[in-house]
């Protein structure tokens, strides 16, 4: 089975369970409206990507694990297009959650994402509950506080932003996890370059984000173009220049590509991050990556 | 030790965790004033008594699972005193926390809490982590969606509400929770009672709350009084009468009290249920549940 057919195939089942007699309709078609069709699932594909070198020997825990990281990505999605964050009125190429089904409805489903994804692992591990311990810290470590992506988008209300725990907290504290999962799903032994492959890749993700920021269309990403400028966001172009900000972005994918961790599957995860890190880099860019 | 220092020290331990440097302060601050001062910590102190009848032979366990139902329970309060919900100005006597920290950092304060209930819970598992995922899964079940405290407040917001599904998932689910992930963390055999005992309890604390909020004066309950009327939620008084809802609630205590499961100190539990059904029930009343 393809990693696409697996996501979906995950997200899909922990969506289902939202869906039973007894439980709020409206809500559960919030939750449903906030997954599907989802975005490019470049983390949960990241995640399969990372169990598959290390062997994948439980698929069904690396497909929870990576439907739970991309929860959590959709809970941070719909609560940061919030009246209160950036009043976003389109994600995806459709309208919002909250400009959908209304502020509360669109709070509520972000909460039930966030314990959707913890709540999925658990359902996952069950037939190799050891293995839940580390993947529950993981999901925790980058969704909550003091480093995750709440932390990251709290440090956009603070008065005085540090560039640097943001971009880490908000992008990379995600794509760490996604990598982290992966190895620990598949039963790896805990190695510090899983979690430097998932922040160099989120941050270079952050860069091309800044940069396609810069290029794209609205039509052209489904939400609204320089939103960073209008939001006063720190912005790797900005510091960076446009140039510069190409060249971190190559730096980065070398540095992750040389942080991937002795595995049986080290070169075929090579050739799929760098396949992946062409989509999502602007185009007509051409990045010299190995 | 007794029940409350240990659930203050449980729940110190985990806001102190997001106190650290590379931390949004202002978010961090925001979880300590969602936390600290507590209400009458019901919730966890249910939790603990349970624990203690099923002989409580891992105490950082039932402390953990106790100081993360709280956390849910917090969590719950910032979220629904935000304005496209009750928009409380005041909870536990002070500032909501959108009144003290702005909409913002109360989204993200709930957001960070709801984490750090799953994170906290496999933090205190880690010397006996086999009671990870029963406890995970009663928290899982009991703050989202279809049947926790998320669909319960989603009930709210939908056209034809199903008085019963509310109650039982806005107020029974965490007091479910609390009795289950007592037993559960004092590694007690599942047993339908917990369940029920807890959810008992929770659906005589609703009544009495409906009761509460007829007769009190905003100043005793640090909150604004005849909030239910005002928000146009069922209300147990409106449905039963004052005497019909008195004479309720007197029936869901004794039903508690004859749902607990054989356990070394059922007798104890008992007596500690009745002290505490006292403690929220509206002063005046008498209760004759035993």
């Amino acid at each position: 089975m393809d990693a696409t057919t697996r996501i979906e195939n995950a997200l899909e089942a922990a969506v289902r369970r939202a869906e039973v007699p007894g439980a709020p309709p409206q809500l559960a078609a919030a939750l449903r409206y906030a997954v599907f069709p989802g975005g490019a699932r470049i983390r949960p594909k990241l995640c399969l990507a990372v169990a598959q070198a290390c062997g994948d020997d439980q698929p069904g825990i690396a497909d929870a694990a990576a439907a739970s990281i991309e929860l959590l990505h959709c809970a941070s999605l719909v609560h940061d297009d919030l009246p209160c964050f950036d009043n976003a009125a389109t994600r995806r190429g459709k309208a919002s959650v909250h400009k959908a089904f209304g502020a509360s409805q669109a709070v509520l489903a972000g909460d039930a994402l966030i314990v959707m994804a913890f709540e999925s692992m658990a359902l996952g591990t069950a037939l190799m509950p050891q293995r839940l311990p580390g993947l529950i810290m993981t999901l925790g470590r980058a969704s909550g506080m003091p480093f995750g992506i709440t932390a990251g988008q709290g440090w956009e209300s603070e008065e005085t932003i540090s560039v640097a725990d943001y971009h880490r907290a908000k992008t990379g504290s995600l794509f760490a996890a996604a990598t982290m999962a992966g190895a620990v799903a598949a039963g790896a032994a805990p190695a510090d370059g899983w979690r430097l492959l998932g922040e160099r890749i989120g941050e270079a993700y952050q860069v091309a984000d800044d940069l396609h920021d810069l290029v794209s269309s609205a039509e052209e990403t489904g939400k609204p173009a320089h939103q960073d400028q209008t939001n006063g966001r720190p912005s790797a172009v900005e510091d960076l220049g446009f140039e510069g900000a190409v060249h971190r972005l190559e730096t980065l994918l070398k540095e992750a590509i040389g942080s991937i961790p002795p595995c049986p599957g080290a070169n075929e995860l090579r050739s799929v991050i760098l396949a992946q890190s062409k989509r999502f880099v602007p185009k007509g860019l051409v990045l010299v990556a190995a």
